[in-house]
């Protein structure tokens, strides 16, 4: 089959992926799943794989190379191992992009990031820039009617990231309640949505770029800003005091200690974006009682919902396709901001 | 000022309120306002009252008659106590129907209408049948700016209680997960627009009526049904095996014994119309692990939520206008269902 | 090895099982695990089985039997299939008594015992009555240094079925709150234990048995009452309007009609045992704003939770053992409550 | 009355309140109370009122001196307001020590502490270093038959600040979790107590002091460390890999940023204590996922729930009693570490 698989990590990128023929994955064990890549959505994660930044981490024994990248997978299921029961050859599928086990006590509490033994298509073993790949039985969940593989892909990480830090935004909220989002793109843009459809609070939408900004205004948001100097004080009196919940998908560059001095008495920030440094004294924490939080990408049953969001036609990427062939012009593009949303790689 | 009195009750109804020149209330405590009345809603209640099912609970020396009705009122403050602070002769107000006492255990966790000392105007003591009625300072809510008090006086009663249902229904709610609305009239058109707000889950909306059946679909229901002798079959269809929560506005008529039919495994039933009598084998409860409780009429920071709900547009009443001359017209309308949604009473 | 077989059901319950010597289970897919059983607690359910109330759920084609009963189960392991890795010869382990699929949407909601493809051994399959058993990896729990398989058998679901109802009482609980348990028995006993260790509200005990109540006293119940005819207004008195929980682990003979008028307003009736039916004006549940729910046996952590506080001193289980070749008289002194606690099989 | 004054703030504390006769405080508004006072606890907030921390927040036209510190006052009801119904002359109480409007929004959501319109007496007016002293109805609960004012007086701040984190505590733990008490002083002691009585998970209690490491096993600590420099190392093997949950009690010297540390994937950091700075790179907060928040004096309900673990025997201040006259030793003794638990002073 066709995969595109890095050869060397380099921190100036000065490198590109070999498009080239390769065997596909097989079946060895019997929860395995074999998928027919349908798109494969292009992650700030592959940049940063490339310069080497998960290479202590992903590759320790530096036998890694040469792999497959790609941890965004939506497809059809190809070949199942002789225990897997509840899909087949056919069905079309995203694949929640951690492998659990399933069985350790982190996995039994529902906290499937947290997993003792996971693993990691597309990061630690071969992942979708290619025709084929493989995952297990319980990272699958079924395409709803209707739904192509190509219109969701991002969905499996990009997606769900956002949907877990939104949702947990939504319980926070109320009607009347304020929600802070810092950085309106890939993350940004589906955390919004989200919001809009499963909480009855306000939404102030934050992005320095002009499209951000209409796009975020065409999906939503009760008041957009342009994060320039006077965002703490213009949040301040748009929410009455400050915001009730914000959002940080940005987590560096500064943001990361303007975000806290967005909320009011009680509030919370939640964490997604990162790189820099909170310096917080610990008096501003106790006497207006905020809460600082990150947040990891979302656990199956995210994905199962953002989904079904996503059927009923409330949540939708915006993204941008490349042919697998182009997948270095795509990651060019990439790092150049050439597109807005997300890329999308097609085998 | 104008004030429409009962002067007796009669199961059978046949008794007009009259319309009379009756002294206005006047400030006799420091926490008290007397609020210029711009609209009351008349609700089923009021009908009750009449027919004398309130007298053992509400008039138990038989001293209270004449009395105005009228507990769903919004206004204009006219006059306040000497320790009113947060509100001031002119603002636009909307009345939580109870005065709550804000100093027993059951007020202090918020439970306002659990409260051990509370009064209800309009049910013990004169309401807002007339152009002016008094509450107290902790029942008050400032309009938002644009919101007269015309269009949402019948939230302060009708309004919150839907929407109390409809918040406990968001929390047992996420999207894919369905919730079943048995009764589309003045509580449930609210309920309804509550939840496609604050839930991203989706609603099948029951009722026998095909105007509410229309006005259901035109406020987003993602099914509508018409409650025929196959309703436990449908739901258990669509829903693939029961839904998760059933809201019933009814609670009589053999409603309340197929609601809880309704529930997959885990569901939940919330219970707001009352009159007939729930029979379910104990092995029932415990085997699908089903949930039944009461919801009663929602307490003032609900209010304070639903009005910002209204505010953002969101959440809106259907209603009829009367002048409060033509009361008595309005409760033969009412009672003859000659209009849909809430009849709204304007002195 | 020996097992005690059933080989017809009796209504009457004149049948004995037959102790034999069976073929012991053996390992046919990757997940499975045999367990030498340390101890098999004797279950309600059991004679429930023996009668053939069972039969049209566990045995449809009326072909299981004769067969091993036995779901409370406690022992070693002795063999494992070939994808097993969290356990390995000779670990004591505990069974979760439901082989969940760990796939299916309930499962991954956290939800095993809702699972759409279960299986139960004791039930539907051979159980623990016998010297070897077969469950799989997914239902075992290793025990904590010190805690012998006999110590604990029975918590396997008499022990969560108790502690998922005191989990969700104590979720409704604080300090000064109260919670009424109806019936000190097997589950009952287990409940009070865990509810003085992980709530700080107040607890009343309510028995008939003398027995039971000095147990109830001995176990740190805040009031123990008999159960007489006064006992609503016993619990009014005692609690200033009523209970804010209430557990019901008899459900039937009346008791289920007089669990729900102990509540106050705002409280809530777990339901346990069953057999009974309710009647409850919809009217009561509304002004009452009482909820009433089911529960079932405890889900897997819900084990392993209970499994801590056993290991910390705070849980423990009172029982009767007999050899695995005396089980029918076991039984029969359970029929016949000549003892107190739990019977536990010991092969 | 006798009271202490304090006439000049010293950084260096090198003044002495002055014991004086001063008129009484006397009602001027319908729900005041005055209150004679049975004990009123000496905190480390009186330490800084007299360096002149609080100045530019609580004396702010620098006119406030003389005035009578105190605010964790118990005593008996002397006089009420005309309003004033739920207590009468006599009247045994505590006061919970922030008096709220209990009409702003954020009254009405229960966060007294962040009431928009509160007063606190021994902070911006006089306290309870007095033979009597002023507050208003809705801060007053009355004590459980057989409780004495003096018994429980610093419940009122030091109690209800330790209640409120070891509640936030208690919603995070269950069974088999670990929860890390940094600081076993009079906040840690009360958090200790109440943490054993309202969840079932385990302690890990640090302290320097081998008289607080000896308290804390006392009072049922699980683990008692010394907070050496393999803190962290020890508290990871202990608990499997990190604490579920930590409350800092102390948040400057250092251990700001030691808490943190002993967090577990999902962990949350509870910061009681202030005075120092936390810097956390946002890459540890997102991919251990875990959180960190600030933790304010408790709600008039926290107080009231304490109160009742007390009458119930579970959770007891330690403390040392002072004469009112003997108030400056009180001071010096508080100062330099000469009494462990809480010092008490009685009119
Ligand atoms: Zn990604
Ligand atoms: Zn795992
Ligand atoms: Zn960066
Ligand atoms: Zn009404
Ligand atoms: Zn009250
Ligand atoms: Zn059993
Ligand atoms: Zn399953
Ligand atoms: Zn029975
Ligand atoms: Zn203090
Ligand atoms: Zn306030």
């Amino acid at each position: 089959m066709k995969a595109a698989r890095l050869y060397e990590y380099d921190p100036a990128m000065n490198v590109e992926l070999k498009i080239e023929d390769v065997p596909p994955p097989t079946i060895t064990a019997p929860n395995e799943v074999v998928v027919k890549v349908g798109a494969a959505g292009l992650c700030r994660t592959d940049l940063h794989i490339i310069e080497g930044v998960w290479k202590d981490i992903m590759d320790t024994q530096g036998s890694l190379l040469p792999y497959v990248m790609g941890h965004e997978n939506a497809g059809w299921v190809e070949d199942v191992g002789s225990a897997v029961t509840s899909v087949k050859p056919g069905d079309a599928v995203i694949c929640h992009p951690f492998q659990s086990c399933g069985i350790c006590l982190n996995c039994r509490y529902g906290h499937d990031m947290y997993c003792d033994h996971g693993t990691f298509p597309g990061l630690g073993i071969d992942g979708g820039f290619a025709e084929y790949f493989k995952t297990s039985e319980s990272s699958l969940i079924k395409l709803n009617t209707g739904i192509t593989p190509l219109s969701v892909a991002p969905m499996a990480d990009a997606g769900i990231t956002a949907y877990r830090a939104a949702k947990k935004a939504a319980r926070l909220s109320y009607p009347g309640s304020w929600t802070v989002l810092l950085g309106i793109g890939g993350l940004g843009h589906i955390a919004l949505q989200c919001l809009k459809h499963i909480s009855g609070g306000r939404v102030i939408a934050v992005d320095r770029e002009p499209a951000a900004q209409k796009l975020a205004k065409d999906l939503g948001a009760d008041v957009v800003l342009d994060g320039g100097p006077d965002l703490i004080e213009q949040v301040k009196d748009i929410t009455g005091g400050g915001a009730h919940v914000v959002i940080d998908f940005v987590g560096e560059l500064g943001v990361e200690n303007i975000c806290w001095k967005l909320l009011r008495q009680g509030g919370e920030l939640i964490m997604v974006g990162y790189g820099g440094k909170i310096e917080i004294p610990t008096l501003d924490l106790v006497a207006n009682e905020i809460k600082i939080g990150g947040s990891l990408v979302g656990d199956y049953i995210e994905l199962v919902e953002l989904m079904e969001l996503n059927a009923d036609g409330k949540v939708m990427m915006h993204q941008t396709e490349y042919k697998l062939a182009n997948i270095n012009q795509a990651i060019d593009d990439f790092k150049n901001r050439r597109f807005t949303g997300r890329g999308v790689i097609v085998p």
